[in-house]
């Protein structure tokens, strides 16, 4: 079973990458560009078959490796 | 409009951040972990409302500044 996991910072935490990214392309002349935010993608490979199963062990991982919790929320979808 | 970036490594293209996630959540004792590949989300919100012009303009964004398209692939995504 494969898994992407999204990391990104919540809504209201500072994102210094994401602000550069915005004004880097302002520089490069993209014009109409709002904000910009810079997360994290994680693909997982898991041998588990169970979705149900799968899900609750993504959960774990993201709670206790993946994410910070205080300032990340994370989404977790089964790709199949 | 707005719209998510998914910033991956191409397939063959060696994962170091990937690899120690996948080391982590081993050494954490996740069993059944396969392949772990990590890569980049970009959130963005544009002005423009065409969504194939908001789409051309974000294929640019990725070809000048976002990717790096010798080892990256992108995916574009608008979210609405």
């Amino acid at each position: 079973m494969r898994a992407r996991i999204h990391i990104t910072l919540k809504h209201g935490v500072l994102d210094p990458q994401g602000k550069a990214v915005g004004q880097a392309l302002a520089a490069l002349g993209f014009a109409g560009v709002g904000e910009v935010r810079q997360g994290k993608v994680i693909d997982i490979e898991l041998a588990e078959t169970d979705p149900g199963r799968a899900r609750e062990s993504l959960r774990e991982m993201c709670e206790r490796l993946l994410a910070n919790t205080v300032i990340e929320d994370y989404e977790i979808d089964l790709t199949g």
